[in-house]
């Protein structure tokens, strides 16, 4: 059975789930920054998904990076599938611009990460619900 | 019409032409590092790619990491879309190991690129060539 991981739990809120990926929220509000994490247990590798759900994950990442793009408008989109430290699959979408702390750099492992305040972390989830509509 | 990023070509060779990409091989003997170039004109991201394209893409993305990851046994392949440095598309695809210089890390903007030797280059673009057939 498909369990997200401690850490991505911890680190994240729900957003909403697409045909095969959850979408959450980084818990970071430095970057509007959106991780995919595909409902398939034990999955680690991105290329190793049957081909179905490999397509249907990569239409999945399209979709979310498209709606980021028309909405916030930023300087770039980036797309990672890193897992170093948190082995299980995900896969990172965040909005960028040349004033953001880690431009032009990656923003993994860069400064610390800015926590939406409790207050506010339901209202801003529905946010994203609503720009990933 | 396409051509190549004046910093991709300085930095990379060629190792193939896919169906859509171009096959790069980064001139980085850190990690196994490979660069795929949709040649599609003008494109910056990933998600703007006609829907056909985008799934040939994805498609070749997949292919590319599978043949690193079948080849290199590493601990995690990378994949990521930055181009917050170079615009033109691109995306990198890299074997990781615990033992590599930015582990857990990502690779970019970290440390000194340490270029194959110039007697090396061709010998090793060929092996790429080989390992991505």
């Amino acid at each position: 059975m498909f369990t997200l991981h401690p850490q991505l739990q911890a680190d994240t809120t729900l957003i909403k789930k697409l045909e095969v990926s959850q979408v959450l929220l980084a818990r970071d509000s430095r970057y509007p920054w959106v991780i995919l994490v595909p409902e398939v247990e034990n999955a680690v590798e991105l290329h190793l998904l049957e081909t179905d759900t490999y397509r249907t994950v990569s239409d999945e990442i399209r979709f979310v990076a498209d709606r980021l793009y028309q909405h916030f408008q930023p300087q770039k989109i980036n797309i990672g599938a890193l897992g170093n430290m948190v082995p299980q699959l995900h896969i990172h979408i965040v909005a960028r611009w040349q004033t953001d702390e880690a431009w032009p750099g990656p923003i993994w492992g860069v400064g610390e990460a800015k926590p939406y305040p409790d207050q506010e972390i339901m209202a801003k989830t529905e946010d994203f619900r609503n720009i990933l509509k």
